[in-house]
């Protein structure tokens, strides 16, 4: 199976990409996760984006905060499709991020999903990787029923609680 | 080929669409697009979704407007990749839909691309396919080098016109 | 009398819930509530809308944050009126949930109330409930006054502290 | 029948509550429309709010544009339910109004739809009033029905000019 | 000496308050302190803006939060000037008072200051006073040197400390 | 009586001082206007504000665009009241020159008006000059009221126009 | 004296850069100007901004709009000063390009200037370069001066018009 | 060397430039900081300003908070390049500093660094000496290396925790 490329600009980012590689995990999809700036580290960030697609990647998952180019950098780099996830840092709750992230110039798209949200960012690189990968589709769809599952149960619960 | 399903919440969207449309056809990748609005045409939009992967559809494209829900209604009723265009409207310019579009809860992502982005949708859309299909990447990096050519073409013009 | 239907997209909501539950007990409004997302379960969220009116309810409070689209998807599925409380969650301090429940698109209305109003969304929904209800009309006249009466002492009490 | 009352800040409102009214007038429910405004005629809007349900209304409408403290202001004074639409001035795009109509504080709920939703606002009203109204219901419900049927029309319409 | 008026919507806002007391104590300008809700004891506070003149009042000062319209509500029923004071409730920083306060329409100012400006607000009461008041004049021309004084005081101190 | 200063930080901004002056002439209030920088002309600017006062005014009213320092400026130069009206530039809406308006720091307050506020800032100046000033007043109070009898003009006009 | 070094990030954002180049010719400043993408055409403006200070550059300007990465981009690759210019695109007014120009991370600024800041990006960039070099400061110091001059010239217009 | 000038509008800003002084610091670049307040001490700020190229400045950095006109109005006093940090206070989250450093008129630029970028200040400060000093602009390269050494050894210590 393609891996799935994890990339944040700085180890802060950490607890959100601990998500994405969890999420990863439940799945048995391979990941290779990198600390590589836009801005600090420039040529490495550049290196992998380029040979990605040759090393076996199929997605990449991008995480950075404020003015968060790492994304976008990694986009110009490849044409496999890349994930941007906006972190929140500690002023303007994570808008910066998310404007730099998404806001992209025709040609290059970011796959731009919720601030913080790293769950999220996997799962979409699975169903990617999903489009051509049967299996893995069904276990999205068996995850899904049990997602749903859960909240019927917490509606049970709920239920129980307050309705008389 | 798996084909791109294109939904628009209203065909106030088509011109954004008509971009979509444009680079699919570029890329030869086969598109088949509907007016189905999460609010209005609930059911129809649902079952478009539910049925989109055995119909041979491999990736969603979904543009809506303001309270824009109809990306994430869809990425409720299947697990194909969701792809959320954020159409501006007459107030707000664009954020609503773009808050409505990008903060998806744990477990349903849409991938989402800039405001008015069409021709980002479609590329991102290809750049799906393109995960498992080699001549489709092989089309991805001549244009993005077709593109890259265009740039420095202007920057030559510009270079003549100013730069003594 | 007809029952208030709650449904929470997140039972993290519920201490926002609470408040919409105290104030219909205080009212003797009978109420029903429920865990749906429109993301995660949005069968059990239409089957429920679908059915609302025949099983009684009169009037529907929900109550989703982030890209909050349980309040719109509900409407989409009756047409009681649906009243939406945008919840404020960790990051854009409820703005997102805000625009993404009100913004709704011309036939599809949604009456939505102030981030994190729970209370006001029960007041809401006695009110319309009241229309056709002269002693549930008298009790909100009462109360109201009884509201006017506790700011009038806080009056008091803060200019016996403060005035000279 | 009960009254719809609508209520303009100014008359520069007007064409945003002439959608109102032309939905108001397609479903026979009867309205009574003023200008009035919260800061310049404050006694006229208390007058009218204060008697509106000995005078026949069931549902109070509000427009008004800027810090727009109409609807609050009719609020204030009756307990019928009022429904809020912000109104786009030349600034801030309707910012300002959306959120001095819906932030309202607990006690006196405003029924916020759309910024500029004149049409929205007749339909929340129709929906309440039919909450007791079994014929206002059902034409609701065929309406809402012959929504869906025009959208799917322009469904076909764009699949028959872009799908090959 | 004419009086100040001082108004908060809710006693919540009294820490704001007590800064704009403890200024106007400052410079023995007197006050009256009130807590009347535009919207839950709108009777009072208009009463007590009608009459503010008449009973020696010169300038009011108003504070609220939210939909914030105390300021506007008071100013509709007086000429007296009518300073506004937004004050940041639990969600939106301040962002939603301070435009329900600041964007009053054509015909009804409302002087506003900063978010939470409780001090400031006492200071341009007094500013207000001392047009006509020369010893009121020289004191506020006597206090803006002291706090001249202790910036500078504290440019020695931070200058000593990091200076070398 | 003494006169209000009028400075706008550019010319540009002349359409929307051309209202304060219309209603600084329709109280027959006297008046001085200046185009002075905070950043092109700063000298200038500090010798008015400090000189104000003996001069003969009684308050100023500066209006600027963009990062809007003027009214902060003056304020910082002299004790009398300080009315600041934020102008829309091309960018942005005029929030920027709000927040650089209003939000001030404690100890130099500036009396803010509505973006664009040229009409209320030159009412906001008659009010402050008519606490000490009976006439002024009683002209305030009349045309008030004419103002309202305006807006009971146009109810009747939308009335017989809408109402049947 | 060293060269200015101006890099577009399309061609689109010309109008903003002549007023840039406009600036650097007023003051005799030598120049060349460059249309290079951060995603379109990375390697092209990677390239010039590693080469930059040893091709004789020594201030960089670069504007871009919407997920602006072209100045952070370049700011990576180079310790010369970048400075950003944010430009508004159709949408979001430049908040977009403002964020994502600004925000940078520690280590790497960007000297940021107003959105479609191109007049005050030259005269940035002149006086970095005037602070080795007296002559080219007292060409600021004289332009100033005529900048101030215009001010009061307007400020007599002004004043011939108005005051009487 | 020529020396940085560092102001700040208020102690309360110390933290935010103590990592400004570190960084001067750690590249031997002499300083002198002081608090002069654009509102509170409009004439020292005028004054250090206006002589600071003949004091041996070579660049200035201005740190204030809310409506954050320091850096402006050291730019309306100086041709001396002036670098503007805008401050998270207590409510906004910086965007009032923000855009009241940033969006400076025609004439005058501020080079805005990120809300609260103390660091990056110094740096570009740095960077503007270094344009004329071959051996400082070494040590910035020096130290650019450094930081990227650093990245990349937390990629080896990320990769080693997580990748398998």
């Amino acid at each position: 199976m393609k891996k799935v490329g994890i990339i944040m600009g700085s180890d802060s980012d950490l607890p959100i990409l601990e998500k994405t590689m969890a999420t990863l995990t439940e799945y048995d999809v391979p990941f290779e996760v990198h600390v590589y700036s836009a801005h600090r580290t420039p040529e490495e960030a550049r290196d992998f984006s380029v040979n990605a697609r040759d090393n076996g990647f199929g997605v990449l998952i991008c995480a950075a905060g404020m003015a968060a180019h790492l994304a976008g950098a990694v986009a110009a780099n490849t044409t496999l499709p890349v994930i941007g996830i906006p972190c929140k840092s500690s002023v303007l709750d994570g808008m910066d991020a998310l404007l730099s992230t998404v806001m992209m110039p025709s040609g290059i798209p970011v796959a731009t999903v919720a601030i913080n949200g790293g769950a999220n960012a996997a799962l979409l690189a699975i169903q990617i990787l999903a489009v051509g990968d049967g299996a893995l589709y069904e276990k999205l769809q068996a995850k899904r029923a049990e997602g749903a599952a859960k909240v019927l149960e917490k509606d049970r619960a709920v239920g129980e609680k307050y309705n008389k």
